[in-house]
């Protein structure tokens, strides 16, 4: 079996939403799914490296946030590729605090699920939480984004500590060497257009805004 | 919250393949999902009245089967509302026995993995199983159905026993009395050009393939 046709599952993309007592955090996650629907419950699975899987331990509570296609990389960026360890990743994202002290996230998402942890599993490197659905938005808003759609349009890809991260497999026959890619995120940039050496200085990655300085050439298959 | 937010979940459709010891069955979720890569491991969540639940229950193995858009929906129907309790589900499907004594669905399915479980909890009506991978395809053929073109493209619904199910929401606002329903799997004819009442009576539901005499006429909103 090659890793590659597990990328034949299909996956939305969302915002789990954290606090660890203190402070809201958040993360992106693409393995959210209904459990079941009386009452209605979702598992996700989170890596235990993860600051956000540290505070659903320390709390038990945690929020879903539907990303819409309308969701900017730049946000996935904020919330995906950095660790809430370094710093506050709601510090420029606009988001909704609960009650509950958990926070939604309100960039172009489509509605928000708040969850409580009822049960979990063990895998190796990822926990997998059961959790009921407490509460929830009336509405949908926009459409949602699928994984797919956030590979193909915005051409992201999957964090290493999601249980769908695999190790780029270098295919470099057609590379002209124009091609750079940021070693945050792995996004390639490939404008046949604007060369990468002419873009501005303060370009930042689309996806998960790191600096120009953080992309590096790909190189030519040998 | 209204229940219709949790359409914003996104998902495949995939065949699930199990064995009772003596005769293999199969049948359609929509909750298969990735739970960790080192080892590839997944969930998917079944009720427990299902017959291939009592089946996994026993054996602790199942396959999963990628369906992909060229899937008919006479698979999905054959596979997804009947029990396998009634009789032979897979009479007229083609698919591959495993040496594992699992099947897995042929039918223009995208690639399969055979999964062995390790884990499971449960809610009140469904039961979530965390399994290994213990093999699968070399390669991927064909585009993975996501949930929404099954539901968009083949018109299909889920399966009462599915963990997304919903009760179906009368809106016949609209309704002019020419749309018909399948009482099996809710598929809505409502052809412009060919009314019901035309259709051979050899004709049957695209999606669940019930007889014509299994449709009744939606009635209109008072």
């Amino acid at each position: 079996m090659k890793n590659e046709v597990l990328y034949s599952f299909t996956y939305g993309m969302y915002a789990v939403g954290v606090t660890d007592g203190k402070q809201p955090s958040a993360c992106i996650v693409n393995t959210v799914t209904q459990a079941a629907g009386q009452p209605n419950m979702l598992t996700v699975s989170i890596n235990r490296k993860n600051y956000s899987y540290a505070c659903i331990h320390r709390t038990g509570l945690f929020t879903v946030s539907v990303l819409s296609e309308d969701t900017s990389g730049a946000v996935i960026g904020a919330l995906g590729f950095q660790s809430g360890r370094a710093g506050n990743k709601l510090e420029n994202i606009r988001y909704k605090m609960l009650q509950e002290g958990v926070p939604v996230i309100k960039e172009n998402s489509c509605c928000w699920f708040l969850c409580k942890v009822v049960d979990k599993m063990e895998t190796p490197t990822h926990t997998v939480f059961l959790a009921e659905i407490l509460a929830g938005s009336d509405r949908m808003v926009g459409k949602p984004m699928t994984y797919a759609y956030y590979h193909q349009v915005i051409k992201g890809s999957a964090p290493k500590n999601a249980p769908t991260y695999q190790k780029p497999t270098p295919d470099l026959a057609g590379n002209d060497g124009e091609s750079f890619i940021c070693r945050i995120c792995r996004y390639v940039y490939e404008d046949q257009i604007v060369p990468f050496e002419e873009l501005p200085d303060d370009w930042v990655c689309p996806v998960c805004g790191a600096p120009k300085s953080a992309f590096q050439r790909q190189l030519r298959a040998k």
